[in-house]
């Protein structure tokens, strides 16, 4: 709400002319959008180009000159040119000399030069003060004003002041400067922009392999087996019932796989006696997407959730019902109360409505400005304690659901198990092993481990 | 947790006297509220005043002097009176060169003046070091040491080492200084504490218009109607039954509402032929609102699934339930499935679910920090791909709903339509268009203009 | 993700060797992680230690040697012994002298020792440069790379400068540094890792103390009597049916303890006539955990909610209901609708509605994120206004839900009344006060008050 408010005051132009002026190198389509917003926000601009005659698109309070007129007017020069160009700045070097020159460049893949496009700039131009800048943000927004995305704008630089330079005007445009440090992490800004949700990729496409195989797992169990052997249609169970069977499945999965990695880290550091090696590479990558993990595992649980509650909504659970009462009926008879019936149901229920509760919780916590709030001992206890908790009243929740058909044979359709019993293997066995790290006698020496201790030294790197 | 922890340590005096001295000049409210924080937080403070009698309400540990004097004993100067007489500071100018002086006014009313009160301050004493600071903060909430609200306080000033110094007090009052820049920034700071959410005003109107609208519409139809033609008294429809007809519609056209003006926009490009020319105002307007307008319809959509949910425990629908059971019963007959109406039933469920978990995760990414840790790439995924998903799946579940009632006249009632066919309207054509829009005919001229591209350059400003 | 992925390519080593020298003092465990990580993200790294053999655990890159040698290599130098041990740096004061010296301790409690470590360190060594950083994060952390936890590193120091280039190291670890300012807060920032949420405790275990209460009490009405008097079975109540009726309960009280502390604030004020007097202490520090309390409130809402949402999912309640309905079947009859019953049933579940929603909003504006990017005015607003909204509309709905009983002797068993009026004393009692303090004759003086007003000058302190 400030942000935007502080937005639309942005796009009145701001009569003051006290800002210094702005020097841009290149008129290309950043570049203009760049110097629209600066010249609303107060800043007199000046374009350097090589053809001096002043072209339609470019803002009409800005003026045009060539490229040593133009840097000669302003503390701060903005390169908007494409690195494969940065060479004709070389000439330059003398007038550039002292001054601020922002690098706003982005590459169009990941480490696409051996060093980023700032770094090569500063070797071309070693007198000048050059920071990277803009360029995580995108011309499109800049110019229509509407910067509903992030405004933070990625700084770095090795002249403080300069930085401090480019920040101002970064926070006149009605954007957030960050400092990154040194020019050093010039690199990471410039592949920053490039990233579509890296750390997502492995849960989502493991997430997608494993439903579609329990997709086709249930459709082959509750919809081919009914039509094959009970000549029941019922193949409206594609758009809830087995959506409703694959949810919480894949929930308790991916939540066991959140904490399966840690529990083989314990294991390898216990057999190896030391902390001081490496991780193999794949539990590595593993323990560093536990988070998506389990947030994608805290979608399916809510889609589990509410695709319950709307159970007895719908049009098939009805008739079920009011078949049920009518034979009932019918027959003249009241069925007295379950008593045993109860129990199951409201513990399954009661179990999994608090499993819900804590897994909601600790999904909370991982939201960027919870987690900023915390110390480490507060994330370790809610993430790990409050987790582990989840974990356990989410595996009861599935055994009391479906306990009593693990011995009925008639819960094996095609001598398949149901597939809330595959989902147990994983939590089941992470719980396990768990158990056992807790006893005294194997928590001393990975405890040791951990604060530094080593069994066997020679192992060490 | 953090902050309000150190908060409580905040309350108790710190023993050691090893801050510099502040000096305050005013004893109004806000002054010896400070002053009060300040003395608690260790730092000795000095008031300046007009008369110099020891009031009653000064921190007892505050010195009380005259102006003259109280300026000499500290580096730092806070003007805690008000811009109206800012004036007699004028010949205390050469007391205060050099000397940091704090501007923590606010005003009554938006850009009241034609300079900040901060700039204003600065032309009357050039030689001081100005910054501008703790008007964000109330001094109630400095008094009872309750600042839940927010801790930030926004400082801005030309001179970097003033606003390091100011900065330093902020924290050591347990607040976080935010850099906001050069004075010119003033301005924006002063206007802030002055609104109460401006983004929202116009969707909240409109919103609040259109559901009166709905709200009469369906009262005619759903509670008049049946009361003059059938003689039943549903009056206790207005409770749930037409909110939650309301809500869905309100969500679905507020919904199509954020996605309009991006289709219109796309329309004013292709016929103008370049992006250079400025939108007419109402667009403008209505794009910087549209992440209120896609958060009141997700409000809208939270209330209609908690209604839809909450329908079986109804006394009015279980009572609907019974009577078709023992209808059924009495006839002595059971309906067999209707498998037709069970995928209806399902699948317009499904879609329901599936558009409201995918509007939750567009809302998610709305949260500040969790747009924060997105760039722009990404950003534009959720909030563009996904909330089109959302829209489909939105629309899809309304026409399976209601799909079936279109051409039946007893939808009519006095020859109106439902809500629910009016909804359809805004999301359907946006979608009609956006489909438009994505061949590539249409698409590949609106990339090139949104590129910089220019169909006919003299359009340019 | 920003975050996480700019953790994997700090995993790579960085090739460049342009990272300026650090050196650490002592080898121990965190010493060795931060050196790893250093070596990691390009810093040459050397050991002092006492003794120079080369240790199996060092991190290979890294150099050991004398202290004097290290020291004399790098600029910064970072002390990686416990406090106990920093007098033997007193001898290498000289060589420290302007180097940057970094003080990562901890200790074991909080406020252990008079002065932080830090200012201890300070006081050794009078010449070097002072700063305080890294104590908030995990050696293991470090070590594993898997800095899920907050990435935030709180840094504070005297010298500018070198606040400046320990933040630098800082983030280039793929770590975020904020700036706390002098070193007078090195002893917030070395309690900060000891905390476990100190804000929760109170509200928590009172929480868990009114809950256990209500639970004996529920068990006894509920369970006991029925088994006692009617001789049934309703043991598997424990398991929905009494969570449910303690949920709603503990969420309307801790509501009302929410807004409670406010309003004896305001008649302890009017009393005195001054807001210059402190409050007694309770109040303050129940002032302080209202947030908290609030939270829990809507924890208990929301398990509320959901209980109640199961219900008809329940085996008891299909029970129950089939019962009812086949009943009515045999008897041949169809109870007519009763309207009131309608109108009763739907009020009640539409202000709980409502008022959960508006819980819902007051909570999202708690989330950090949220909470900073509004002004005081418009946080007031929601966490006042709103807040009141929700008071009211759920105090309604358990009003409209048990008011027909209040006066019907057979709710009370044994003569104890049902725990939802047990539930309605506190924020009845809120609601009635809040309602006497809005009335002009009483708001106007407290207005007064506030803004600094005194009726009686010699109460001031």
């Amino acid at each position: 709400m400030n942000t935007n408010s502080s937005n639309i005051m942005a796009l009145a132009p701001n009569a003051s002319n006290k800002r210094e002026t702005v020097c841009i190198f290149g008129t290309g389509d950043f570049g203009r959008a760049l110097g629209h917003k600066m010249i609303q926000c107060g800043y007199p601009v000046v374009y350097g180009s090589r053809s001096t005659h002043i072209s339609n698109l470019i803002p009409k309070d800005a003026e045009v000159m060539s490229h040593t007129e133009a840097a000669q007017k302003a503390a701060i020069i903005i390169i908007a040119i494409q690195r494969q160009h940065y060479n004709f700045l070389t000439p330059l070097a003398e007038i550039l000399h002292g001054k601020v020159v922002v690098d706003i460049s982005n590459n169009l893949k990941l480490n696409q030069y051996p060093e980023s496009n700032a770094e090569y700039l500063a070797q071309l131009l070693p007198g000048a003060r050059v920071v990277k800048a803009f360029n995580t943000v995108s011309a499109w927004a800049l110019q229509s004003g509407t910067l509903d995305a992030s405004r933070q704008v990625f700084v770095c630089g090795d002249d403080m002041e300069a930085k401090q330079m480019v920040m101002n005007i970064v926070r006149a445009l009605g954007l957030t400067p960050l400092d990154r440090g040194s020019l050093l992490a010039a690199q990471e800004i410039e592949n920053y922009p490039l990233q579509l949700f890296p750390m997502w990729k492995f849960p989502f496409f493991l997430s997608l392999g494993l439903t579609a195989f329990f997709f086709f797992y249930c459709l082959a169990l509750d919809v081919i087996y009914t039509y094959v052997y009970e000549n029941k249609n019922f193949s409206f169970f594609i758009a809830i019932t087995i959506p409703n069977r694959i949810c919480p499945v894949m929930a308790l999965i991916l939540l066991g796989l959140v904490y399966l990695p840690g529990v083989l880290a314990a294991i390898i550091q216990l057999y190896r006696g030391t902390k001081y090696r490496r991780f193999p590479d794949w539990l590595d990558k593993w323990m560093l997407c536990r988070k998506q993990l389990g947030l994608i595992a805290l979608a399916f649980a809510s889609l589990h959730a509410v695709f319950t509650l709307v159970s007895p909504i719908r049009s098939f659970v009805r008739w079920r019902t009011s078949k049920a009462i009518i034979s009932q009926a019918l027959n003249n008879k009241t069925e007295p109360l379950d008593t045993t019936n109860a129990w199951l149901s409201d513990s399954y229920l009661a179990l999994g409505i608090l499993g819900f509760f804590f897994f909601v919780l600790v999904g909370i916590t991982s939201l960027p400005s919870v987690s900023n709030s915390v110390n480490w001992r507060e994330f370790r206890f809610v993430q790990s304690k409050l987790g582990y908790v989840t974990l356990i009243l989410c595996t009861a929740h599935t055994l009391v659901y479906g306990g009593k058909w693990f011995l009925s044979p008639s819960a094996y359709r095609w001598y398949l198990p149901n597939i809330y019993m595959l989902s147990l293997i994983v939590p089941c066995a992470v719980l396990v092993v768990k158990f056992v790290l807790i006893f005294p006698c194997v928590d001393k020496p990975l405890t040791q481990i951990r604060q530094g201790w080593e069994r066997n030294p020679k192992y060490s790197e």
